[in-house]
């Protein structure tokens, strides 16, 4: 983030250094644990910073108190997004808006095997949002004539979409959203490479905060889609 | 397409038939030859038919040609599109979307042996895009540092974009678009395995044209993206 | 099969055919049925004509009884293969080669929804080869620290290896190993693209049956790997 | 490396330290420069201690000096390759054995966008040992009906096998060998993630060269296939 050169880093803060350091920054980027995000958000919009927070752990609850602390905060602004990177929110948005299009989908999401959850929260929002576009276009369940089955074997089914997780050494963090029909298969997959792949998104959230209205939520909302 | 219950198959007209047996339909599927192209679109037009139209080779003025066809039959639409798979479609619409937001793209087609030209036209047209999509971005050419290049190792130049043309046997048509940035990659691929690929487009296309108007070049217009 | 020169096709016989039809062939291709291809190995072999033999259903008792055929008539030879693709073979053996070098593996099989069986005969088996391979090397389990999984996302377990069942209209046959290690991956994928695939395989088996000694089982014993 | 528990590192040398530091060790890895490897093998070879090398720029002539060292210090051998990543000289090794059985054969590498040459060396070697089983079973070129290419739109030829080199950011290092015939389709795919995918190859080396008989260059000579 150094290398931006319209942007300029006023301070780094360390979770046991005093947030006082960040006072004269106009965008505070926040990475840090569910534990401490929402004080720090406090204390940001409370002095006039906008926070752009990769920060995991908002349910609705949490978005809600963010929201009046904005409301008291009139011309501050906060970005909350579970992903940043744009590869992977891209992937996401093009898998809902082609999945009407289509008569089967499926995911198969492939990670690092340090991970502990299968499937990946990405893998989970993506087959969600799939389902909800082939309800809304009143395509039925993907057709699937398996009589014979060993466990497991068709993956896990969220929202009636058929997710699979690889766990794979070498790997980092990749996934692919498969849509096929008559004679034709679509095929969307985002490959992250390392962790360098946040910065774009990130970059791009800084850039755009002073422009957005109150509390915006994703990625995909700074993304002219 | 006799499977669609929906429509109803008024005549199935080849080369040498004569075209009033189409008189009773209300719409007509072209994928004939270019030389024979304008005749039938300006009979099925004269008659107050929709054109649903596949066959290539339609220039600035045979769209013209049509367009006049049209005025003069008003209530009266036709439907020209170079590609009706909606998996190509959309491949070439979601490579123009997300253009802009990568570092460096670049397209590898691959098709069966027999194909004569190289790269294919829909390669071509999606570098079209892009390139159009980056300079509109302030985007300037892909990195690329070779110095010492085997000739043609780094594939064609379309505006700019990398194109590669893989002809294989056992490959029928398939292409991906390769999107890359900081330590993250999109792909978009989309896989043709044989001709009834275009089925689901033409569908669309003929449930969708009595609502369009006049003239609509490209299937992408029908889908609501 | 009609276009290779070096070969005659004397007969071809269906299911309610004599089988006398063939008396003057020196090789039967067999792609019937498990009901009819014990009786149809035990004529022609009774008639020294060498089968070639795609039928599935052969268990170790089956094969027993050919052998005994086989030895009753000294110079008649039979091949039987699960699997007449020779890229599907060359895959399931190049897995077992390199399965020992690498930390991890799994298997993501594709195939077209009609399919009723998960996950297939062939990632079965090419997950029993890896697993073997992998004993013999003294590696353990692939490394995995799921602990918290949405039923089945983490696929089926063959021996240990996991195995992941993909069913989406548009495909035909496709299966990937996906092999892991220290900052790499090794892919080796086949794709079917339709049953013509199969043709290679059966002429090289026609080609060679002659050259072999009494029965083989598996197309890769014919391959010179 | 430091991670391997039957291996003792005795010393790490840096370009400007003396070699005296290696007198102790049973084997040295060198991954230096060509302008300096030559020294660096007489040395180690006169000191009776077993040279790995991945320098690159060994040509015939290199290689006879070195024989001849060796042969005038018996027991001490050296083992020369040009890529240590065992996933690359799997996917050469197969790529070179599967190539007679497929009609058609092509190659696309993708690299990262700061590399100089096109095709990368890996590519051409892997196209050169593709040629030469062609070759060598009586295959002629690849089918391949182009009429019309926009320059390079083909790729390169190297001894009649295509190969593309695509450079894009976010990319390492990553080849794919596509191997077509009738209705089929073989794929070979390696990816390297980071450098420390050499480790596995380094230490394979480090582990066997005792055992090796004089000079052996390629890794694939230790890899039991």
């Amino acid at each position: 983030m150094h290398a931006a050169e319209d942007l300029e880093l006023v301070a780094a803060v360390d979770k046991d250094d005093p947030l006082e350091a960040l006072a004269s920054a106009e965008v505070v980027v926040d990475f840090t644990h569910p534990d401490v995000v929402m004080g720090n958000l406090e204390w940001c919009i409370g002095h006039g910073i906008h926070p752009v927070v990769g920060t995991t752990g908002f349910d609705a609850a949490r978005l809600e108190t963010v929201r009046g602390w904005l409301a008291a905060n009139p011309g501050t602004n906060a970005l909350i997004a579970p992903n940043f990177g744009i590869a992977a929110v891209l992937m996401m948005h093009f898998a809902q808006q082609a999945a009407k299009y289509f008569e089967s989908a499926e995911i198969v999401e492939l990670h690092h095997p340090n991970k502990a959850d299968a499937p990946s929260g990405t893998a989970r929002r993506t087959a969600e949002l799939i389902a909800e576009a082939r309800t809304k276009a009143g395509l039925g369940p993907s057709p699937d004539a398996t009589t014979s089955e060993l466990a497991g074997a068709r993956g896990a089914s969220v929202d009636g979409v058929h997710v699979h997780a690889v766990r794979l050494a070498g790997l980092v963090a990749h996934q692919e959203v498969i849509l096929g029909g008559d004679g034709e298969i679509l095929t969307i997959r985002h490959d992250t490479m390392n962790r360098s792949s946040f910065t774009p998104g990130v970059l791009l959230g800084v850039r755009r905060i002073q422009g957005l209205d109150g509390l915006t939520v994703g990625l995909d909302r700074l993304l002219d889609l």
